[in-house]
C-alpha cells in the first residue's frame, strides 16, 4: 500500500529519489561525505542569493529547524543585548519562549494571527516603537530583531522587506525564521539585510528530516563569537568546524545529508526556486479553486496569503468534528494539519513536498467525499477580517 | 560499488533492511508513527532492563549523542547543582566543556586514557573525595555525577557498576553516557543505580543516525522540572510531550525512526543483547588475533579493553605515515577512525555495526597490503602501562 500523501508542515512527502538516496552508510568523516557537506553549503548560499565570496556562511545544525533557531538565538545575541520579537502566530511565539528560556533580555510586539507584520504596515512598526518607549525600551537599545516569515499558524506571510529596511536603519543584527518559504519563495539575504536566516532540510528544499541550516553574514557570525550558551547548538563553533575541516562537530544525520544532496538536484531540476513556485503557485490555485466550490472560506486575507499553507474555517454545521474529519481524510491517505494552533476554529492545509495540482484535487475530492459521509454542508459562519489589525500589544 | 565498510565510531555499516525502512514518508503526527515512537520506547527500556511500571521512562531527542548528553546536563541539574565529572578520555571532556558552557557548578577529576574508572579503584575514588574535600568542595555537597561507560577515546570500559555504589551510597544522582555500549554490553540501570543513562541511534542499536535517547529514573525526571535551560534540549518537557500525545514537540527525524524500528527487530533476531555482544566478541577477537599476529600491540590494558573499540599503537617505523595508512585503506574500502584522541600516537579500530568475523579479517588482510606498499614493519615500540594510572587531579 502507497504511503498516505502529506498535506502537512513536515516531513512531507518526497520523491522516491531523495529516498533512494539514503540506501548508503558514508563515514561522517569519510573525503566524500566531507565534499557533499561543502556542496550543500555552498548551494544553499547561492539559494539566498549570496556566497563566500561576498562575506556569507552557510552552517548545518543537527536537530529540527527549531533546533536552527534556538542556535542562532542562544548563540548569537550577547548577554548584554537586547532582542525584539515580531509575532503573530505560533512560531513568532516559539521564539519568545526560547527567548525566555534563554533568559534573553526581550520585547515581543504582536500582530493579529491573519495581520501581517511589514506590507505597508510601517505605521504599524513605528506605533511598536512608540510602545517600546513608554516600557522604557529604546529602539536604540535593541540588537537584535526576530521574525518569522511564512507563519506556518495560518500560512500568512511577512513583509520581510519592509521589516529588513526598517530594522536595518535602527541599526538591529535582523534574524528570519524562514522556515516554511526558503527554496518556495526568492530571497535574497543580502539584498533584504538579513543577518542570520534559519530553514530546515525537511520543508521546501524537499528533504528528509534531521538537520536544519542558517545562512549568516560572516562578519555578525564572527562578532557573536563567545556568546553560546549550550555547546551543542554553538553556532560559531559549528561553523568553525564545518569550515576547518569540513566536518560537523558532533555525528551528522549521514542519510539525510544524502538525501538532501539529491533534493537539491531535483530543485535545480525543477527550475530553481522560480520553478518551484510556480508548482507551489498552481498546487495553491487548485486547493483554492476546489475549497471555495465546496463553499469553504479562507482565514488570511489574499493579499497576506501564502501559496505554502492555506487556513480555511470550519463549517458552521454543527455535525462538522475535525477529529472525526482529520481521521477520515488520514483513512483515505490524505494527512491534513492535525489540530488547529489558530485562537478561531480553522483547519489547515499544506501544498509544499512533492506533490502535484492532481494531488490537491484528490485532496479535494475526498473532502467532499468526507464532507457528505458526515452530513455537514458548507458554507462556512465567516467574518472578514478588518482590512487592519489592532493596534500592536503585549499579550 | 558497494559503499566502504565502516570500521568508524559512528555512524556504522548497517544492514540494507535497516536503510529500507527509510523509503517511507510518514507523517509526524501520524497515527502510526505515534505508535511506532511508543513502541521503540517501550522497547528500549526494556532493553535497559526496566519498564515504565518499575518507574522509568524514555525519551527521544533530536540530534547526535551529545545532544542526548547536552540535553540531560542541561535539563537536570538545578541551579543550585553540584556536578562531580569522572573522566579519562575526550568524551568525559566533552562533558566537561558542556558544563563549563552552560556555567555549572562542576569538579571534573581524570585519569589516564588507558586506566579505567571503577574497577578495583574505589580506592581512587577515595582520593578523590579528598581532592574534593581540600578544594573545599564536599561529595556530600555534590548532587549529580557524570561517568563515560565505554570512552571511544581508547575503547577502555568504566565500571559503572562500582562508581554507582559509591555514588548511591553518597547520594548522587548518577548519569551515564553509554553512547557506544547501550545495547551491546548488558545495562540493568535499576539495578546499577543509574538515574539518567544516554545513547544514541547508530551505535550498538545499528540503526541510522538522527536522534538520541535517554533512559530515565521518573522521580529524578519529574523532580528536575523548571531545570531546562534551553528549549530544544528540555528533557522533561520533550516526555510530557512524547507522554501526553504521543508526539515529538518538533519535527522528528522519521525516517531515522522508521529505520530504528527495523534495527530493533533485527536486534532481537539477533538475539537480543547477549546475541549481539556474541557477534562483537567474535569481531574483536578476531581483529586482535590479526593485528596481534601482524605484530600490533595494543593500548589499553586487556582488563579494561571493551569489544566495541580497540586502539592500537603506531608502529615505530619512521615510514609508518597515519593519514598515509588512513587514506590507502579508505581507497582499499576500510573506514578507520579518523585521527587519534589519545595523546599518545595510536589509530582506533571499531568493531560494531554490521560487521562479522570475516569482516575484521578482511580488514587485517587490507592492514597488511597497506603496511607491504608503505614499506613499514612492525612491531611497534611500546611501553605496557603501569597498573595504575596516577593519582587524579584537575587537568
Amino acid at each position: 500500500m502507497p504511503d498516505k500523501l502529506l498535506f502537512t508542515p513536515g516531513p512531507l512527502t518526497t520523491s522516491p529519489t531523495v529516498k533512494q538516496a539514503m540506501l548508503r552508510d558514508l563515514g561522517s568523516r569519510d573525503i566524500e561525505f566531507i565534499a557533499m557537506v561543502r556542496d550543500i553549503r555552498r548551494r544553499l548560499l547561492a539559494l539566498a542569493g549570496v556566497s563566500q565570496e561576498q562575506g556569507y556562511e552557510c552552517i548545518l545544525m543537527q536537530g529540527s529547524g527549531t533546533f536552527g533557531v534556538e542556535a542562532v538565538l542562544s548563540s548569537v545575541i550577547p548577554a548584554t543585548g537586547k532582542l525584539l520579537i515580531l509575532r503573530n502566530g505560533a512560531y513568532g511565539e516559539r521564539i519568545e519562549k526560547m527567548a525566555k528560556r534563554l533568559k534573553l533580555d526581550y520585547f515581543a510586539i504582536g500582530n493579529d494571527e491573519n495581520q501581517t507584520i511589514g506590507d505597508g504596515h510601517l505605521e504599524w512598526i513605528e506605533k511598536a516603537w512608540d510602545q517600546l518607549l513608554k516600557v522604557g525600551f529604546s529602539p536604540r537599545q535593541c540588537t537584535h530583531t526576530a521574525v518569522v516569515h511564512s507563519e506556518t499558524t495560518s500560512g500568512i506571510i511577512n513583509d520581510i522587506q519592509a521589516i529588513g529596511a526598517e530594522m536595518r536603519q535602527a541599526g538591529l543584527t535582523f534574524i528570519v525564521d524562514a522556515m516554511s518559504s526558503f527554496g518556495a519563495y526568492p530571497i535574497n539575504v543580502a539584498e533584504l539585510g538579513i543577518d542570520y536566516l534559519i530553514s530546515s532540510a525537511n520543508k521546501c528544499i524537499e528533504g528528509v528530516p534531521g538537520f536544519a541550516f542558517v545562512i549568516a553574514r560572516r562578519e555578525a557570525l564572527l562578532a557573536s563569537e563567545g556568546n553560546a550558551r549550550s555547546l551543542s547548538l554553538d553556532l560559531h563553533a559549528q561553523w568553525r568546524g564545518l569550515e576547518q575541516d569540513g566536518q560537523f562537530r558532533f555525528t551528522p544525520p549521514t542519510h539525510a545529508v544524502l538525501a538532501f544532496q539529491q533534493a537539491l538536484d531535483e530543485l535545480d531540476a525543477e527550475g530553481g526556486i522560480a520553478g518551484r513556485a510556480a508548482r507551489y503557485q498552481a498546487n495553491h490555485q487548485a486547493l483554492l479553486r476546489g475549497m471555495r466550490a465546496l463553499g469553504f472560506k479562507e482565514y488570511v486575507p489574499e493579499n497576506y496569503q501564502s501559496y505554502i499553507i492555506t487556513t480555511f474555517h470550519y463549517p458552521s454545521d454543527p455535525k462538522f468534528v475535525f477529529e472525526d474529519f482529520y481521521r477520515r481524510l488520514s483513512d483515505k491517505g490524505f494527512v491534513i494539519y492535525p489540530g488547529k494552533l489558530t485562537k478561531l476554529d480553522c483547519f489547515r492545509i499544506g501544498n509544499i513536498g512533492r506533490l502535484y495540482p492532481k494531488d490537491m484535487e484528490a485532496l479535494v475530492g475526498a473532502i467532499e467525499a468526507t464532507l457528505k459521509e458526515m452530513g455537514v454542508t458548507v458554507p462556512v459562519k465567516w467574518e472578514p477580517p478588518s482590512p487592519f489589525g489592532p493596534a500592536p500589544g503585549r499579550n
